[in-house]
């Protein structure tokens, strides 16, 4: 249960990381849209594994390959499976816990839920499951682009490293410059220092990367439960190690007083538009044609290089050895996948909003 | 759309703030559940309007109809639908805000998309439609009672007046001790001394409630995106003038470590458990049986008693008056609304998991 | 679970023959639709029980009382939730059969599910149940009926007695013109005079229904598993009593060649046709512009008047007696039900065609 | 759309029938179910292509590559991923119908809905896509065998050679003993005749398929729209070239009174039985212990040697020429596609059962 998201634009992921393939199936694209196959490798290596000296070294070639749904180039309507498979696997670096549970890991619940787990680098509750989304949100950002929104999401937080400009003072066309992918030169500096000096003393660190999305007319979002930016926040907390999701004022704006707080409308060129901001381009769960902005928290990575003490399967008292390749910092691989599933759920929104009136 | 929320014990929600009713159906509960009809009463109570001075002066009885699905005190599998009519509704009351978009609310966003609105009180974008949350979330609350599943939430933070001490140094049978929901008497007292001054400035403000679940055993959850803090996380986010939401260390933890970071497991009595709690209770997620902790973010209500710029539905420029009865602090009514849905979701999961292995 | 009907024009029933009410509540309604409230009365009139001597003498007002979702005589996009109180339970008239299961009734199917029962009426599996599916299908047909789709049915089969014409040789202004809703008179007089009969014998007996939805653009229905012939037959395959369903040449169908049933194309005034439509209007799953017509079964009614050997609830033989307020034959309020569901697909359907293409 | 079934025990199907590969992505199976590969492989087989003189000479291997979600021998409770590469496409051979539409093809109908579509070998609407449905079947019945419930299809009228004998006067392991799959050898005999007879004249014939499943406990289904049997109707209404389905005594049992029809209940070694079974194992819904039988009306194939009249994209008149590798009748291939959704429709049902009562 569980491995689908979306309403109408409904991604269905499946695999485990060191099983033969993972891969995803895309049910509810409309048909038409042009697909550029480059643009899913182009995005796929943004996530790769082996990037750069602050990600994992482990490689994947992380090829997809296009199942079904196109054709001549164009998408028929018909499902869009793709597939990558798996080529770097080193499934004996695992052996050593198959039958311990890694602290921080999804060992112990899986164990706990299914009375076995594939152990193999974490299996299905691995990261790499992501690389499906990633695959699908890049047919989700050609289908945005045509509609002339743009996704956007850079770290801006990494541990004590705080990028404090706003992302409408930002360049974010410099996101991608740096192997952090901050946009601010001067800060992303900083953060890959941190990252360096933290990969050096075997541990690992947290950080937030911020989501922005532009061009969104007024009006996208559903009321009550699936307001967009619960579906937004839901898309987020099911990313790997993400704990936290707030949009526009956010954690910030509890301190607040509602005549600071409020966001005034005003109109200008004949298109409304408000004075500040703080609802981040959502109020009552539908768009308002502002920016839309948000916070993702990641947690420190939970693979570490160090020894820790844990249990195993029986309930013994064991230690646990840092092996394997992992990520001092998970970050700058998880912005292509904070874009993707922004992408998902804003696709899966502009379709559901085409039955909105009559 | 977007009305109905749950994979297995599945709400559905009607009724607009100044309509006949409101209300909810419920399909998905189990048979044989005892229902005891006073509980609904009790819940709807602390959500109601005009509990206590430094909430809303509207006057609901809010007195909860079973119509089905109850029979003899037992739940049969039918639907339980509940209905609670409207009583004091004062719809002249918005006369003057029929044409004009009130900042920061939902009324030009609706507009937006619906092309037209039920401008009573909000209609369906009022947080009146919450009172049929807190009577699904009752039911749950029964269900999750015989399963010893507890369920809490209380107010840790009013603007600026912040509740330091976390939730196992609080005895949580104080929250209903006082009209803010606090289970710290000091900390509350300062809480309803910033609120009664905020309301005296004709204005309003945010703050955070923290939510709790305890008793849950290790497996509740689904993998990848049906995660259990992922829907919690969208059943906050969905609740009126949510704006934030993290778990565990949530945005905290980005500061820190994995070495720090780790929940260490050990075996005590038996029982695996973790030496420290920064997961908050849910790994990969699914839960690890230790507490399951978050914290939702509220900003300040959007309607104050002051004149505030804006435009109407020509896009002229007006002014929207202070008028009608309103909360300077959602808070305190917010409490019960956090706590049923945290139900609806724990209830929720409970269910999926039954099938997690043959 | 289960209460639940269609893809984005979602409708919710609930209530149970002899609780306080029944209802239904529609998500996914567009805005802007007008709401003819006396139309949805008279639809609900069509299916009331008492509305001739061929049907069941319970007497019930069935007045709709619309909740929400409508806002001065149009939709607002909320879920429009419906009302309508149950007036006339003799639930005395069921103390007899509370420990008794009735032969082909749902009584033992439901208590060996849940372990207990509503036993008052047949509860949530009383044909009451689809008196909300006609008041969610009247506002369906409203819907249509801008889209100039029409939406018929008709008794084509009453035991023995058929109606040789074919939907085309019909006048379908006819059905509402006598007691039994068979267009054709002559037929008419013949099935009421059975039924007569069959209902002086204490007895009930059974028939066919055949439905016909005409001026539906090509296109509509989606591949695969929800193909719109699929979805129509689940609708009717869920009505009470229904027992078969075929579309277009159906079951005669099968003893045909391919070259006498395939339905040649050619085109006139610029619109493609096809010269036979042994495919009743839809291929692989999609219209394709002609007459959508087909036919559902129905068993006799399970309640007679006739003494019958059964067991009670712990398995010892006993004797059912015939008692109560029950219809020889359900057909002639059928119709109405059949409609509705049809109208309740292909509304479903005219939505989810909405994304099609970009 | 559409491209997904099940409530719990979720089938996704992706996959043209001329592209890459096609196959299923299964969501929901519990983990800890013993997995024989080769069963897959064998079930592919009954569907396969060219696997007697009867059927088309396509060639396909079939051989069916679990991607995700089986460890070791055993399910995981992630997602089932199943490829089966196509191998022996000849697109080539429908370059001549690429812009006409074959008559009751979905050629049309794809083409209106989507205004493009690939047309090779009719791509997704080609019944290639039911080889997904088979794989995903045999998992099912690897957990249905382990609960006791038989799953079995027959073929039991091809054009007007109809099987008198019921279910319960036949040995149904003689089904596959022949290349029609009727249990009755004689009849089975005058089945093959005719269609050989049919296939020289270049014909095709159409024909009834009866499914029965045994074994299966009182109270499974849900109430209302999920009906069981509305659930089997889709399933076998949404295979290619279905046209009608019934249960039970179906729409023989329209001619029938109550008095007759009625399934009278008695005691037998302490497990409640009725003494008829016309309700075909189903009650309200819900089974009731006794067999489930029903009928599945295929359509002669759409797909003829001989030249037919039609038109092309444009509306043009034109003439589509017998071309192609062709079933004469497709009913002895459909058996298996008939158990896959039997088996898958009935699995879902076990589990949704599974929160019935608390």
């Amino acid at each position: 249960m569980g491995n689908t998201f979306g309403h109408l634009f409904k991604i269905t992921t499946f695999g485990e990381s060191h099983g033969p393939a993972i891969g995803v199936v895309i049910d509810g694209c409309p048909a038409g849209l042009s697909i550029d196959e480059q643009m899913i490798t182009r995005e796929l290596a943004r996530r790769k594994p082996g990037q750069s000296r602050i990600t994992t070294q482990r490689k994947e070639s992380d090829l997809p390959e296009i199942l079904s749904g196109v054709f001549e180039g164009y998408t028929t309507g018909s499902p869009i499976a793709i597939l990558i498979r798996n080529t770097d696997q080193r499934s004996k670096d695992y052996s050593h816990i198959a039958e311990k549970f890694r602290p921080s890991h999804a060992d112990y619940t899986y164990h706990a839920k299914y009375g076995q787990r594939d152990y193999r680098g974490g299996g299905r509750s691995s990261a790499r499951e992501t690389a499906a989304r990633v695959a699908a949100g890049s047919v989700a950002k050609q289908f945005l682009k045509e509609k002339h929104i743009g996704i956007y999401a850079y770290v801006s937080q990494v541990g004590p490293v705080i990028l404090e400009k706003k992302h409408t003072e930002l360049d974010l066309k410099q996101t991608d410059q740096n192997i952090v992918r901050c946009p601010d030169p001067v800060t992303a500096e900083q953060m890959i220092e941190f990252i360096d000096k933290t990969r050096k003393n075997q541990d690992t660190v947290g950080g937030v990367i911020t989501g922005l999305i532009t061009g969104v007319p007024a009006g996208i979002g559903e009321p009550v439960f699936d307001k967009l930016h619960a579906d937004l926040g839901k898309a987020m907390l099911s990313i790997n190690a993400v704990k936290g999701f707030d949009i526009g004022s956010g954690f910030e704006g509890t301190h607040m007083h509602g005549s600071d707080h409020n966001d005034l409308f005003f109109t200008e060129d004949g298109e409304i538009k408000t004075k500040t901001n703080y609802s981040g381009g959502i109020q009552g769960g539908i768009s308002n044609g502002q920016d839309i902005y948000f916070r993702v928290a990641f947690k420190p990575v939970a693979t570490i290089m160090k020894d820790q003490d844990s249990v195993d399967v029986h309930g013994d008292a064991t230690t646990v050895k840092g092996k394997g390749r992992h990520d001092p910092c998970v970050l700058p691989r998880a912005v292509p996948i904070v874009e993707a599933m922004s992408a998902i759920v804003m696709m899966d929104h502009m379709l559901l909003n085409a039955n909105a009136r009559i």
